[in-house]
């Protein structure tokens, strides 16, 4: 019988109910070592907690994650709120023993990133492993790119460019949420979705990004509060004739050199008009290239140079093969996956990496590398200079 | 406090796991009357059904569904078998005062299909419900379709295109499976897929194929017969070296005349090479057009007439708005649905008819009418005159 | 020194405005055996003949064109007038020892396009050369097309299925034109555009059409007169209040039988909204499948099953390498062709197979093979049965 | 009876090809105020002059331009050289009174532009015209895009990222040519396609340039030559032993911003493995987007942020409309235009502009400005800073 792997969440908005969806579907599709239960979830506010466990299928809920993270019948900690909070919980959540996934970006600022990150090294000298939630790399497509590029069908590569376009605060009149709060959130346009593709290219590379320079640029200064809190949804609802500050970044663009030399051009933005999550990257290297576009997320676009110039072309390959990764599990060719799938397989490969005593990925110091790459933006935009990456 | 609606379902190789996937997933994204119970599973082995029972969620397992579908613990009955048990079981669930839910095609001849109408109809007037599993009408693109055809924005309808391109025996040594013999699959790529375009078409025009021109084909005439058996793989595995007829057609294409006039060209193949799972519509109509492609099944792309011509171009249309069917209740703009969500969507549905006491749609009077076209078709094809389909 | 080509055009409308183009160009880009002259253009009105002498490059003009065909000066006849006149026009021609370039569809009648024939092939023993203007045959995708077929990249062919696409009568209050009028036109969709799909999927796949079951409809009965004669536009300029019936189809769909077994769909209509000149040929053989469509007319999608499932795509090949078919003469690598260069590519290989003594493609008896076909789906929709094209 | 315009062209390899179509085309499909006359072609070599003459259609050749360019019997002159000789021909042009076209980029220097800029304003002051070749500008749907946007239908423009994209050097075995070499060309992929992205961009948003950051890399140091000199063509032709330096840019990238404050990114290489000549243009507005791709050069995209949500989508604007830019010469709608038909547009601007006497489009002013943010980015790559432009 298979030991069971039980699970606190913390935070059940948006990220909760997707990574709900992935603990309750995970099991039914792939053959996990551990069994999850979803133990209880935590949210501040204990009536609307209770609404969660129960919607959400959560055995209980608490509206205090800090007597929850050391209960002695929690195995992992999953936590799903703003980056404010995140270092504060998974170091405690670490240092009670407990494994934990945390949602990207991993911290607000690198110091707290580094603390994290410390804490995961520690806490991994004692057989607890930490994970951080770039979902996206376990979209299929994502998975055959890598695949692609480390078998050196890509050759050298010289140019990454990858955006993330959304349109959602296009409009002035959309109105303030958390994620434009720079105390909540940290960062804008740049870590809440530019994190992700400074992630996935580096992941789809192999390689890591050294130098930036860039721009960040805040359109829309003020605007007006929403009518009512909305958790969980992003920009709806009514709004208040009131206004007050964006303090993030609308939107980001930078120049970046790779280890390998390669060149790469960024951007991040919600203010892409008709793009809605628009996660764009090419790859162009010496023998071939791939492009991808999240809007068509169960597509790689793959060019090989091998092919004689008159055969030769981007090639629309449909990632819903069983050979594909993660695809064998679902259905047949042809029957396409959706956004959560990523959450499912995110479930998988920790839970796979914990029963096998592994280090899941994205560790927290792949986190804190992209925390670092985005303080670099901040400050080369600061200081209309290229900022270099330590490592 | 909701009340439980206690389901037995039939079967649990392809079709059993993405209603499994549906009913499991269903209650955490939207608000049901009903609240379903995974009650029992029923597979011909009991292991096997046993271990379905456990993979899929299902609270226990049964090998005879004779007496599952009369438990008095049973409120419906979902039938994931080959059409050839369809008409038995749901004639007999719905005597028993189960509603039933029925993979399509209906049955495996229009006799059949008669029968269970009749079935139905007579059960309705005892509050008893029937729906036909045609899924695909419950994705959001073709939701939208629909409704921009009931709205006019579509015009007079003039021609409507349909293709169901597969591609999973293009290659002759694939091997025999149960949906290439016509005892248990009652005819091949007509009804199998062929099926799904003509209600797909019918449902998003509100009119109905009248009369048939068609031609089927088996291009493979013997294939080797599978190594073992591969429950709920589509023709995976090895093969052996003794092959066996293929009593069933590999492709059918058939010109139609819809009531209203409009011209219908239809295809079904599994012989598409390159094509996975293409479902492929396009109407064309005095004020605009509408196309889709299951390949993008997030897409709907409509030309609006009524735009100048020097801006009027087909939208791509990204069907993840939370004012498009069954959107709202998943994840923000431009975050893709899959295949499976078809599924989820028909137990919606369906749980919320049965709640209002109103009629599920597709109903077994649908699925005769398609029935009846598919059989038209063949003999159309036999006969190479053609075919009226009576009302 | 080159020997000069003296070509007399008769009709100056759309088709004459590109023919001249194509006689302009050709010399510039490409190596000609003979060189060609522009020496006379003929019109019925003198006036307008003149004008149009000028405008596209003649050296004079005329309105009778019996004197003109007979002229010693004059080497080759290009007739670009209605179907109507096609027949009596290149026999007296042919009779005259002029090359005869002939616009299709060849004829108006099967029995016009046998006397064609016949004069062709009595004109070949005399050295004399005639070719009809299946133009879209140039369109490099498509010889690349062809290219592949005849290299058994696709294997054994099972579907073609093939549409023109067009809208410019979708509106009913388009204005008749001398192409709605079957005494001009002979035939609608089918004849005018339809013709080109069927001789594009015989030439691509180097096989026949055997038989066809098809259905001709006329959604609009009657049309306003044009307010003013507009030759060579295509429902352009304003209309008057007087009604004319319409006396060719609007729209034609059949299904259709190759030699080889191959299943075939076609559909050539007026009164698809919002497709503009969409020439979609979709071929999947055993080993491969081929996708085009003039919309994007520099690219062919090709798949080929020879690679592995995990990297197998649809290539979109841009159709512009210098290997490709008649690209070498032009641009570099990505800077596309238009509609045009298939005319000039005409020009080239008659005026070519002109210089060798050997038969340009296609001949009068291919034009008269696809009259046939064109003829036996007008039977087969006013008998409803299916029909066989004689070979 | 029209009055002639004398045109003397310099230059007669890919440009000079592409010229001399467009004169010889222009007059045939447009009305012009005056009759262009090809009058005599340049080149170094007076027998490959004497070959070009003939197979591009001018009267005469000569091998000196200076005796040309002041002939009496020349109205203007064509510069269609390598940038090293820009400036001294056409100043030596303008001051003899003659008209100039000169291709893009106007000048190896901003210096040598300035210089030909104020001969040009000089020269206009005598009723002499110049003008630079952006040919890409004359593309029906970049006039679209411009339109667009001057009618305020894309509102505050927020993003512009635009892609020159190439691949015919990322094979670092393909051969030396004068475009690699800094002292001919003046720059790599930045000027010589770099160049008109920036061009277009400023066109289409009628805004400019202010600031860059960016980067210039040549991935490949040293090529091998050419085995032999092959005049026109890109990279053709066999490769010697022996190898020499690269001397110019592979790509360039840099951020951009634009006096409206809008974000721009830009991208210029010869190495984007598998794209042949894709101008990627994408502008983002607070009501709405474009997005063109040269590879499909007869289609804009327009999405318009004025249609419902649930109706909104990227339209595919097929931009061969009669009331598209320059498409009401040509064809019926949907038959697309290639790439030559930029320069024959160029033609028909240039002539009418000097017809009436008013300033063609663009100026060498235009130009300058263009080589200004082509310095401004070469300089921001040595010193690792943000270049301003001054106006």
């Amino acid at each position: 019988m298979t030991d069971s792997l039980r699970v606190a969440m913390i935070g059940h908005a948006f990220m909760g109910n997707a990574h709900s969806h992935a603990w309750r579907t995970a099991p039914h599709f792939f053959d996990l070592p551990l069994r999850p239960e979803m133990a209880v979830v935590v949210g501040r506010d204990a009536d609307r907690a209770a609404e969660a466990a129960s919607r959400l299928g959560w055995a209980e809920s608490a509206d205090d994650w800090h007597s929850v993270v050391t209960r002695d019948d929690i195995d992992l900690v999953d936590i799903c709120t703003p980056g404010d909070t995140h270092a504060e919980i998974a170091i405690a959540a670490l240092a009670a023993g407990k494994h934990v996934l945390c949602e990207k970006p991993l911290a607000n600022t690198v110091a707290e990133a580094e603390q994290m990150t410390s804490a995961a090294a520690d806490a991994r000298s004692r057989g607890v492993h930490a994970m951080v939630g770039f979902t996206y790399r376990r979209v299929p497509a994502i998975g055959l790119a890598r695949q692609l590029v480390a078998d050196g069908r890509i050759g050298d590569i010289r140019h990454v460019r990858a955006q993330y376009l959304q349109d959602w605060i296009a409009d002035p009149e959309a109105p303030l949420s958390w994620r434009l709060d720079k105390s909540k959130a940290g960062s804008g346009a740049l870590g809440d979705i530019g994190a992700h593709v400074i992630d996935l290219t580096q992941h789809i590379t192999g390689d890591r990004i050294v130098e930036v320079s860039g721009r960040l640029e805040t359109f829309v200064k003020e605007r007006p509060y929403a009518a009512a809190s909305t958790a969980g949804t992003l920009g709806g609802g009514g709004t208040s004739t009131e206004r007050g500050p964006v303090t993030v970044d609308d939107a980001a663009s930078f120049l970046a050199t790779f280890a390998s030399g390669a060149m790469g051009v960024f951007e991040a933005t919600r203010f892409a008009t008709g793009r809605k999550n628009a996660i764009r990257i090419e790859i162009n290297g010496s023998k071939g290239s791939l492009a991808f576009d999240f809007e068509d997320m169960n597509v790689l676009e793959f060019f090989d140079a091998a092919n004689p110039a008159e055969e030769a072309g981007f090639r629309r390959i449909i990632v819903t093969e069983p050979g594909h990764p993660y695809v064998g599990a679902w259905w047949p060719a042809g029957h396409g996956l959706g956004y959560e799938h990523g959450f499912t397989h995110q479930v998988v490969d920790l839970v796979t990496a914990i029963g096998a005593g592994t280090d899941p990925s994205p560790t927290f110091a792949d986190g804190l590398q992209v925390q670092r790459v985005l303080a670099a933006v901040e400050t080369s935009s600061d200081t209309r200079t290229w900022q270099e990456i330590s490592s």
